[in-house]
């Protein structure tokens, strides 16, 4: 867990500590508004760092980023620049206009991509994601996610062969 | 102009010459296909560097930097990055489930924004953000943009008071 992560995340206002009611009626001890931390610069290049420590703490060889369109396009971006791994998005649908494409950006079939996620929950914008890319013919086996709220996501993940790491997991974010 | 723009460009195969026919039948004796530019690290990071540049140039005093999705999030990012700015992000169109924000990131009235954009045509991308932005209460002078096509954007955002700087103009990359 990155503690400088969750500092960030609480100091810029993403991460509060409270009595919540989620949309999905959910109680939570804790709020996150990610967007509060993609949309800074210092705190989204704080993530990068951390993630980009990450990488090579792992050993992991990558080819591309991808990020899903639209919320974790930024840290795909900071990503990409803080480690020099060129990146593609992940449309979440195909665009209406004549082009259908899903994925924007340079990528052919046998790369070894990582997926980046800004808030894991139940991993349904992860496994959309990896399902785009394996059709292309790319290689998914790795998720980093700046949160994991721990809600079946790293589980769902695993069964489907893909690892997910996350700055800073639910039970970090609780033991304040 | 940035002649280190028109190279890089070159170089990672984002502007072609040629003979095209584009997809409005025009012909045209060049071809940008910008994500080519926009997803590659090394060119994004050149592309932000020499907008910071012209940013501090022009003396220009900006609250936050704003790109239209999908195209020009990149450019937002990495510009917010180089400077430090915070970035904003304006959607194409309403989001179909639940909230209706055409806005994604911090913002609030009287903030002087920057808008990015890839390729400027006829601004029509570029005029719905300054609308949508506007409409918020927002203060919009100045857009940047790595290429402009040179086919009337430029003249139709003046007459709304936005200024286009750009860091290659379509004769710019004529003059081989």
């Amino acid at each position: 867990m990155s503690e400088r992560t969750r500092n960030a995340l609480v100091e810029c206002g993403a991460l509060l500590y409270g009595d919540f009611t989620l949309a999905s009626g959910k109680k939570s001890r804790y709020y996150i508004d990610i967007k509060k931390a993609s949309t800074d610069p210092k705190v989204l290049k704080l993530i990068a760092e951390e993630m980009s420590l990450l990488l090579r703490e792992k050993g992991l060889k990558v080819d591309r980023i991808a990020g899903v369109v639209l919320g974790s396009i930024p840290l795909a971006v900071a990503l990409s620049l803080e480690t020099g791994i060129p990146f593609i998005m992940v449309r979440k649908e195909k665009k209406d206009h004549g082009t259908t494409k899903l994925i924007e950006g340079v990528c052919s079939k046998g790369e070894r991509v990582l997926v980046v996620e800004d808030v894991v929950t139940s991993a349904g914008s992860a496994l959309y994601a990896i399902d785009v890319l394996r059709n292309e013919g790319m290689t998914v086996e790795n998720i980093f996610s700046v949160v994991d709220r721990e809600e079946g996501g790293k589980q769902k993940l695993e069964e489907i062969g893909v690892s997910l790491s996350s700055l800073v997991a639910a039970t970090d974010v609780l033991r304040q």
